[in-house]
């Protein structure tokens, strides 16, 4: 039902290897997955075999020691949303003022659509509890953010699970993590990571919402890679690399 | 050369919708990843187009207020590697002596491969700056994590974008971020995230190892799901999806 593989994320020998066409299709979904806050198609709502997908894909992430340290709390109660959308309300005001300083920006800034918590088909709140499986964990002895770490590689697969499903996610973070713990009666010990609003979609947007409007543009891969230590953008034993990386960039 | 897409990750109208054949491609993908700490083919080079393919995967990831905070140290010298495999070394010790009141899991642990810091062919630190096209980062005024969140999203592609490749990714996060600041150069104002270990592998195992070894078994996904707020189990709204949970988990 959950899909052709062992629903436990076993894989077959087929699995070894992929060909040129699969990967492809990987690309695909990176390169066309939106953070999407509009086009939502009211209405339509999410088939359980959908979502259930879709949250199999976050629960194989990796996560530190397999401590699996996610939950996926489901919200369709409009209530609920509500209370949310007030914290929404409340911090996205708060953001504005940090922009007193600059007005042309924090008109554009004002001017944004950032949030779809009551117009998505569902949302969902990812959460970490650092409890899981502990307190020791593999992995997480010396760096105790990794358990985070592995919650946000879950939220990366439902994200492109859900865009490979047709259904768009907008990660809503302008929000009060402690409206979010009383809203949603979650424990001091459990921590919420992501808000996330998810639905059918009219379409996904070509570029970023951002790097349209001309908010930032995206940055040349070459200016985010450093060879053997910080900042350094060449080295010999990289030449080649380093070329083919200016030539990327040359021929985009 | 990336890709048949273009390179700034724009999506063609053929991009609006995935074939059921596609949608297994990404599911077969999630469900094949595995942290790799072994089985790594010595001396078999990482093509650069290969490489160039998964470092833009990586950076076609969500970011929040799309500040793109990530860097990516490429590291081949042995010298430089030799002092994060001491880093290591000292960390590891300090964790296994956590066991000392259970020396059951302790001598398990112990037995474990836990990184293939020389033996791989690449290691990438991947980091995250906090002060990229900051201060006022749209969507990071109430939750200063999110910057790092987006970080981890690009590590998760990264890590799928090297398992369509062949390619196993081995996350070592038993290290002392301090040393790895150190050895490699990395400001005070960027914080490395992720220390990654890359190369061709003979196989992927069928399930992440430590699951195989029974140190933790994985958690049926009705477990991880809550309805409406945290620690609820079932819903009337939710009735049908909470069936459907419960029939996946009774037909594993």
């Amino acid at each position: 039902m959950i899909s052709n593989s062992n629903s436990e994320g076993n894989c077959d020998t087929h699995y070894a290897s992929f060909s040129s066409n699969e990967k492809e299709v990987l690309y695909k979904t990176i390169f066309s997955r939106r953070d999407v806050r509009s086009h939502f198609i009211s209405g339509r709502v999410i088939p359980n075999d959908v979502l259930l997908r879709i949250l199999n894909a976050a629960h194989h992430a990796p996560s530190v020691g397999f401590s699996q340290p996610w939950n996926f709390i489901l919200i369709k109660d409009k209530s609920i949303r509500a209370q949310v959308k007030e914290s929404f309300l409340r911090e996205h005001k708060k953001s504005i003022s940090m922009l007193d300083d600059d007005i042309q920006r924090q008109e554009k800034y004002t001017s944004l659509k950032l949030e779809s918590i009551m117009e998505s088909s569902i949302n969902i709140c990812v959460t970490y509890d650092s409890t899981r499986f502990g307190p020791f964990v593999i992995g997480r002895t010396s760096i105790a953010e990794t358990g985070v770490y592995s919650v946000c590689c879950a939220i990366q697969n439902l994200w492109l699970a859900a865009r490979a499903e047709g259904i768009g996610v907008g990660w809503v973070s302008i929000l009060a993590n402690e409206d979010l713990q009383k809203i949603l009666l979650i424990p001091k010990h459990v921590k919420p990571i992501a808000y996330l609003c998810l639905g059918f979609v009219k379409e996904f947007a070509e570029k970023p919402d951002l790097e349209k409007i001309g908010w930032l543009p995206r940055m040349e891969l070459g200016n985010v890679i450093c060879y053997e230590q910080w900042g350094v953008s060449t080295s010999h034993s990289w030449s080649e690399f380093c070329n083919i990386v200016d030539y990327y960039k040359t021929n985009d």
